[in-house]
């Protein structure tokens, strides 16, 4: 069927579960005639909008087309398109930033409503009927067990080698009835290479072949390789001291530069036999597993660069047997993320003084992208470490403030602090003690003085001790940031 | 041996694991006994202080006794002894307030340094040398495994019945050896009912005849009473809608007037066959037992009544069938809370409009109690629901703030949020329409209007619209209470 014949059998104001998860395996063609057909309703003084449930981020075609024909009325659970966004902060659009690890269950769960279409592109349909998976899994089983009605994008540009790199779960349940989930190491295989999907709902199917997203690999700085070199010395001392075998644990990383140089220094670095037991699969993991420090990685989807999409394209049987793509809900599952003891590493915009991290709203009301996963892997990982530059926007703005404006992670889930200043080591530490480690170790010279002269005033000044503060000042940082763009005074 | 001559014991500086959980199981005599030994040893002007780690809050004669004594240098997981609080907010004791479910993990980790002593209430000691549990479980497992030498009260008040009603698990490890919990019903015992531990390191047994501190049933009031009455209509509609089994599924509850009020609204309510998974057991769920709507309540302590605790005491063997009595890493575990689907119901100090709950610290920086296992069960909860009075100190003080003073539990982990007032269920709501409903159901007609008031203008001065605030009013409300002694203009 053409992608705009498919589009017709969207109505407004319905629910569609789409694939997508940070650039990859979303569909191509159906939200973007889906988006010209809203923008033609509304032309002629139409309103259609409808709701749209995916993995996590998606791409232009998705996201920004839809936003763009201010055809999205409610979003989850993640988003980092920029006109999206802008449209959220103007409050033309409702979002709601959930727990990637909790969309699937919730959608069972049923409080969010009935999924009316599922949206799902696929990388191929096998004569059995059963469904090849594309570069994304994300919550594409949950959308086509629950939808009514389900529309197949079928992407030849997707790799027929990525069948049976995926391993689809089929054991999860509502309570009462869950039992334990069987794995025990990343590299086990608890489901199927499959996709399946009852065959009487499929509505339309649609031949694409399109590009996954995939951005330019932004080199690491000077900033990013000196968090990394913090962060590689912590971990060879946690192994020295017996508390992390040489193997480590399994690695979450977030995306970005942070992340890449944090990879690309364990390449060089003398931990072995490594895993990885995250979210998404990054370029810097290819050089670990080329590097043969890495066994398995574990993962949702594919996050990497046109650069490593290309090398990862021209080599997929021989890396298909190192890499697992799991649902979501499985890839950030707190029982497992547990149990496996992942090193969690997450990026953030601002840590206060005791170290409650706000990962999402800049200024405390401006979202970003959203919580993520990072909350999945934090609350639950062996050591749970977050990484920033000290500074952003040139100096201008603080990555340790008095306060945080808005809190994500909260200080007794943020167990190691990081910028390119040094690293704070806070496991065990009391509130106090842990702001007295923080401003030496991690803020900016700049701003140092300034949050020791705060801290100490609030040591004397404050209503109690526990968590010393003024609230007159606790977010003065931010409305000065407001009122003439800079921190400082 | 004397508690004297054991006190004698423990060094000045050490690390003191003790028993005790909300004022079930704690040591009695000794704690007393080093407290004496303190206060002589600082009238001859030599410091002594020791680092105590416990299950969680336990009795004046343990904590009220050695901070009055200045004898705590730095303490673990939770306090609500008055005197240390006191001690705490002056800023004279680190107090290191932790998810309740990660002590004994993190202690087996390592970076909380070792542990001394274990000092540690029991019922009695078996010919074979293991050990009868007393009526809190705790950490006692763990202290006994890892301290250097270890001191045993055996308490003969604790009834000789509650042999047989414990379940311990031996089965934790550190990763990469963890291995699934086998326990899938609230009703599982996966472990054995005795403590064991190495007699080698058993350095005094101090024999004692004491009882447990069990404070007076605070009568549910008016406001308690209502709040339970919205909770169990919102049950009902679950119910209703298909989205709860009429047996519910395994409640979690704080203790205190309001949760009593719950569970005794749950006596004369519809469902039967009911189970609780919880922290503690507390007067109401004895009424329920006894009314035959509970069929087992799990839990790692007693926090009953001097009335409960008698009539508990005179019928042990026959609920000794129906309570079991865990590890607090067990009964507070995220993976076994996820998989049970717990009833999350917890109270707090005070919600902003968008459901941001603080749990722990008045006006932003004096601790109440700590954060305890309200974010073991919030954070992996099926339904995660707060409950208070929407006003407290006479009015003096709004339980709906516009910006949390602290936050514990963050928006995306409380769904459900009830105060005499009315019950707002946050679910799958984004933020602005989450600040709509709060306020509406939620606030204290008091101070509805200016709460309404300030998200208004919020709406149209802030920074970003995805959660507006006006930063420099966010905290004015706690600052003026701090100034006037009360949120009221």
């Amino acid at each position: 069927m053409s992608a705009d014949a498919a589009a017709a059998l969207i109505g407004s104001g319905s629910t569609v579960g789409m694939s997508g998860f940070t650039g990859s395996g979303y569909p191509k063609a159906v939200p973007q005639a889906l988006a010209a057909r809203i923008e033609a309703e509304h032309a002629a003084g139409k309103l259609f909008r409808i709701r749209v449930w995916t993995g996590a981020s998606t791409g232009p075609e998705l996201d920004g087309a839809l936003a763009k024909a201010d055809g999205i009325e409610f979003r989850l659970p993640y988003n980092s398109d920029p006109i999206a966004r802008e449209k959220i902060n103007r409050g033309e659009m409702d979002y709601f930033d959930m727990h990637l690890s909790q969309v699937a269950p919730m959608a069972w769960q049923g409080f969010l409503g009935p999924l009316d279409t599922a949206l799902v592109e696929i990388s191929g349909i096998r004569p059995d009927g059963s469904l090849i998976p594309s570069s994304s899994v994300g919550n594409n089983k949950t959308w086509l067990d629950r939808a009514s009605q389900i529309i197949l994008e079928v992407n030849a540009w997707q790799n027929p080698a990525l069948e049976g790199m995926h391993d689809i779960y089929y054991g999860t349940r509502l309570p009462p009835d869950r039992v334990p989930i069987p794995l025990v190491r990343p590299d086990d295989r608890i489901g199927e290479p499959y996709l399946h999907c009852d065959p009487a709902r499929i509505v339309a199917i649609v031949e694409t072949e399109a590009p996954d997203r995939n951005l330019p690999f932004a080199a690491p700085d000077a900033s990013a390789h000196a968090i990394a070199g913090h962060l590689l010395d912590f971990f060879a001392h946690e192994v020295k001291r017996g508390r992390l075998p040489t193997s480590l644990l399994p690695i979450q990383s977030g995306v970005g530069n942070i992340a890449n140089a944090v990879l690309t220094g364990l390449v060089d670095g003398p931990f072995t036999d490594m895993t990885a037991y995250t979210e998404v699969i990054q370029d810097g993991m290819l050089d670990l597993l080329d590097a043969g420090k890495l066994r398995i990685a574990s993962a949702t989807a594919f996050s990497l660069s046109p650069e490593a999409a290309a090398r990862i394209n021209a080599d997929m049987v021989q890396y298909r047997d190192r890499m697992i793509l799991r649902p979501q809900e499985i890839s950030n599952h707190p029982e497992l993320i547990r149990r496996l003891g992942c090193l969690a590493m997450n990026g953030l915009i601002e840590a206060d003084i005791y170290g409650n991290v706000n990962s999402t709203h800049v200024m405390g009301s401006r979202i970003q992208n959203g919580i993520g996963g990072s909350r999945d892997f934090a609350r639950n990982a062996y050591v749970s470490i977050f990484m920033t530059p000290s500074t952003a926007k040139g100096g201008a703005i603080s990555a340790i403030v008095p306060q945080a404006s808005h809190v994500d992670h909260i200080a007794q889930d943020v167990q190691v602090l990081v910028t390119e200043q040094g690293l704070a080591d806070l496991r065990g530490l009391s509130p106090k003690q842990r702001a007295t480690l923080i401003i030496e170790k991690c803020a900016h010279p700049d701003y140092r003085p300034m949050l020791a002269d705060y801290y100490e005033r609030a040591r004397r000044g404050s209503y109690g001790q526990q968590s010393p503060s003024l609230l007159r000042e606790a977010l003065s940082w931010h409305q000065r940031f407001i009122d003439t763009g800079s921190m400082l005074p």
